[in-house]
């Protein structure tokens, strides 16, 4: 039997109420992914987007225009809502203290997202709590480089302690020279110990205020100069070094009391010595593969999350997920062109972000599942070939 | 590394061309599950719908405002978008014809949908293919039902030849009495014999305009008074039994000469004799499960189909996938309230369409993987019966 809507029951408005109605400060790729999500739920999401061509409002969410450091755009957004959460954490101090001034819940809090705005402040406190950060700290002139490799040895890492994304602000630095070149740029920055990694991981917890929380199997990323360019789901290492980092991203999100997503990135050592890296409190690129992957969806948990919801199974559905970023390509990219041929690999998933191409920006990405991560990874691999050429997956530059 | 829009970059346009625009005409779920698809290919889904709060302009459809019975409204929807494809049947001969006359592709064809638009064509058409139709003939006194019935023996089915959905316009008819009082109603109607049912069963194929074709595991259905209430995909039938259903399945796909996902009906008698019961032209309540359940969900490979787009893997990623049905209860529903605790059954996945409750309308549905299909479908009844009581999910009536 067909199921059809009566043309003539249409006069009889059909709406019902939202269940949930969630406002994002941020209309990206995370946004446009999370309204996908908040459609099964029955949730309208609502965005706060500088431009109405951001890659959520594209989507249809619910689009209010305005800039994240409009104290009064934050202010009237946050009053539509039942709860505000963030795609990004570009909002400052002032823009958060704006948001939680409306009354309405604020999740993560803006003492959360210090961890994720501040690296200084991270290491700092987590540092205090006894998790294992690599040696740092901060500087202000070469001589305080130079004193603090004379201690650990060069190279170091100097990283901008606000403002760097994607490997921006991150730079390893081998001499004073160099370091003097870094400081010039102006800004706060840190120096911290060069860590030797055998293979960086990332650990997804989704955590409600109560601190209820359910974690995803530990994800395999690949990163090049500092932007996520690969993942395989669940990671290939030991189950051991898998179970200390599992515990160590929950008690990192638990330490800084995140709600909704907490993405934990953390060094492996070549002995296995797990070190932490940087955290993001928000849906993460390491997370995406759970579309696909995951009983729920690290977007439907976020949604859960920062509702206040039961939380989803986070089960993988499959021995091995990869997954491969879709970077723009140094030239114009045909993706619209390129994309039937990439589909003829039947068994991938295309995710497309609806943004414009730049070389080395994020405008998709590929998930394949399988029995074997290497398969799976080498058949992703070639879709994202086929729909921005060898060069474009893995070159790198802008956001 | 952490990945954000930069501030300073939001003076720069950042969108890109849609990769296709395809519309849809009708704004129900079928619409709304299919632009949730449409977001993952960068696809901008267009809907004609006659009120801007139908589900599938809630979860942000590009909307225009029309009745699918006016010419003036379907030409110029047509030309906006690259092909026209359907969310449901009742677009007039006429309407179809000014959408062809756009110039632009409507898939699936008039010729197509006449099939699931006309019973007695359908019967008709399949039969002089020596397809496994029921005994029919049409009908327009109760002396050509006696006269059928006398041949085939009571009860036999009157069915309304346009126009049914649902079960609606379907009859067991036990005498002469009930054949008045149906015909008496008006319009066109045929009869069928009486089919005994052992299980009712559903293939749903996508199928590119050349002929290329995909087809998902066999779904098991169970329906009351016409309407589907629950599945379990795969069917736990005979392997054997399976096979002919599927090549029956796709030989109607084929004969039709449909374009996009046809789901085909099928009845198993007890001694495993296939009969085919009704088809329909667009993604299908039978395919729902395919979301989670499979590579590629209907809604992906209906659009992938109608833009002559290769089609995905049809593979189910679990070895049972179970899906209730939420009709709406008797007396007022209480979704939003009642979602967290539904959402406690953490490995379900639920789909809200937006809708009013109305008792017996179809307003959602909810999906459980696992390796036992009845362990399954039994975690599915848990979250339907919390979601809209144990009257809710069973209870039959409206769209």
């Amino acid at each position: 039997m067909v199921e059809v809507p009566v043309p003539g029951a249409a006069a009889t408005p059909t709406t019902r109420p939202a269940t949930a109605r969630v406002g994002m400060v941020g209309g990206g790729q995370l946004a446009r992914m999370t309204h996908a999500a908040a459609i099964d739920l029955g949730v309208d999401l609502y965005v706060l987007a500088v431009h109405p061509d951001e890659p959520a409002p594209l989507a249809g969410a619910v689009t209010r225009l305005g800039s994240p450091d409009d104290l009064e755009a934050l202010r009237a957004f946050a009053v539509e809502v039942d709860v505000v959460t963030l795609d990004h954490e570009l909002v400052s101090d002032e823009g958060l203290a704006a948001l939680a001034a409306s009354g309405h819940p604020v999740r993560p809090s803006a003492a959360a997202l210090l961890y994720a705005k501040d690296k200084l402040h991270a290491r700092t406190e987590l540092a205090a709590l006894g998790l294992p950060v690599p040696p740092f700290a901060p500087v202000d002139t070469v001589e305080d480089v130079t004193a603090f490799a004379t201690q650990h040895g060069w190279p170091v890492v100097c990283k901008a302690t606000r403002g760097g994304y994607d490997g921006r602000g991150v730079e390893v630095v081998h001499g004073p020279d160099a370091a003097a070149a870094v400081l010039s740029r102006g800004g706060r920055w840190m120096v911290e110990a060069h860590v030797d990694i055998a293979v960086e991981v990332a650990v997804v917890t989704a955590r409600r205020p109560g601190g209820e929380h359910v974690t995803y199997p530990v994800v395999e990323t690949v990163q090049q100069d500092g932007q996520l360019v690969e993942l395989v789901q669940p990671a290939r290492i030991a189950p051991e070094v898998a179970e200390q980092a599992t515990a160590l991203g929950t008690r990192v999100a638990e330490a800084v009391d995140g709600v909704g997503i907490v993405a934990v990135e953390l060094f492996i050592g070549p002995d296995g010595t797990i070190t932490l890296n940087e955290l993001a409190l928000r849906p993460h690129n390491s997370g995406h593969a759970t579309i696909e992957a995951a009983t729920t969806s690290q977007f439907h948990n976020h949604l859960r999350a920062v509702l206040d919801w039961p939380l989803g199974d986070t089960s993988l559905r499959t021995p091995a997920a990869a997954l491969v970023n879709l970077l723009g390509p140094d030239g114009p990219d045909r993706i619209a062109e390129r994309l039937p041929a990439a589909l003829a690999v039947s068994e991938a998933a295309v995710h497309l972000y609806g943004k414009a191409s730049r070389p080395g920006r994020k405008i998709g990405h590929v998930t394949v599942l399988g029995d074997d991560a290497e398969v799976a990874l080498s058949r992703a691999r070639e879709v994202a070939d086929l729909l921005v050429g060898p060069g474009g997956r893995s070159t790198r530059s802008g956001t």
